[in-house]
């Protein structure tokens, strides 16, 4: 069964997020063609992710210490509205997640951080495994509750 | 209407690609995580897709220099099946090109360099667009006759 | 005539910087042996010298679009103390300028940012030239007398 | 004591080196300046230092793996000659080693690929250490010979 996915639709039109990372696209974002290279963005979605789940009260970097469970991602993807260019203001904002079993899917919206208006958004489908086994395994409940409130 | 898209089935299955670009993954694609982080599995294919436009004729560093179009990333997506380690010897292949008028869908697929198998599909759709005014404009014609070669 | 450098006792010792970027070091900032990749750390000097030269007025992105002039760099260096992992909180400090002529020399202390223990320290030298002629150019006044402010 | 140092004369004055790693910067190493940003040199350099290594019989992804020895960077510098823009076809060459008991000194240059003109040197220190004590220990007797043949 394929995991859940949003619509660029739910995630562009989604309400304002309870959580947003503020950033700047930086000088090393942008490529040669002069706006941001476009596997920043992912860059942009995953570090506002990490931001949510420690303000959440779950830090990766602990989780990933202590080394029960792994969340690889299996899925990533991502749609582009508008150039981003050097120095602009943003925010990537965490506004949605589907948990089923062992998967999960994170929807994220990149919005100027003046307008709101968005220039991105994407989503994450990511597995649970044990660390040890990599077998399947279900999401830790504190987990799944921390994504039941985005 | 939306762009071509290709599933992963299709991108997985695919002929064994006429063109492939070599790499080692690098101790700084890893992430913390010890597997290379999935938003460096973008950078491999769009690595792979200058590398095949450069060897049919199409260097992007030339075409951007001129000027005339540019062709922004309006979507991109991949499928992750397997971790990548630091030093696994992998292949980047262009896989499929769809053209529609403004519109380019180009597949992409990564494979251990031994054994030939998939540890990632993607694809990223891309529009045609006057460097100029920003209109939508049909592909260069010998753009659309490379890509045709896939 | 060399460029102006600091040792690294000098700017290790330097007074508590006026100006710091607050940052956690990212899943993607570490490498396959586990610590933060050395060059990441060039970007983190570099971030937090945009940011404190925008926070005096001498926003770099607006500077650039007006294409006046250009600071390429003629030299970057750094020393690393101690290693830094994922999720360590971090403070990167613009510690030190020195203006020559059409030459600045900008000193950088990276440190754990609740106990101000040094990691890492460097340096980065920039050439000021007119954006047409290339030609050396003394640094525009306002932008020296920011500097002067560290 | 000091670790040793070369001077950039040294580097780029070097003779033609045995080993050069071919290579091409990319759109996404390119900064909004339009140059190739300062800190993928590094990377250049250190990418150039693995495939040395490997090709030497010293592949680190293998002992990484192993987990005897860590050589964690103490020292980086570059110095940069020429900007380098997106597409230009260059050879990152591994030039100079110095062994000093337990600290290894690395020289590098970045190179013209047609003309052989170097548009950036560098160097790393690296301090060879036990991965389980970290104490300071001497550097593996055939990773010496290896270097010792630069």
């Amino acid at each position: 069964m394929p995991a859940h996915r949003y619509t660029r639709e739910e995630l562009a039109g989604a309400e304002r997020a309870a959580f947003g990372l503020a950033l700047q696209a930086r000088l090393q974002d942008v490529d040669a063609a002069g706006v941001v290279f476009f596997a920043r963005v992912f860059e942009y979605f995953h570090d506002a992710l990490m931001a949510f789940l420690e303000s959440a009260g779950f830090p990766i970097p602990r989780l990933l210490h202590e080394g029960r469970v792994l969340s690889p991602i299996a899925h990533a993807e991502a749609d582009y509205f508008q150039p981003v260019r050097f120095g602009d203001r943003l925010q990537a904002e965490v506004v949605k997640a589907h948990v089923e079993g062992s998967r999960v899917t994170i929807g994220y919206r990149l919005v100027r951080a003046d307008s709101g208006v968005p220039v991105a958004v994407g989503q994450t489908v990511h597995a649970c495994v044990d660390a040890k086994t990599f077998a399947r395994t279900e999401l830790p409940a504190g987990f799944r509750e921390a994504l039941s409130r985005i």
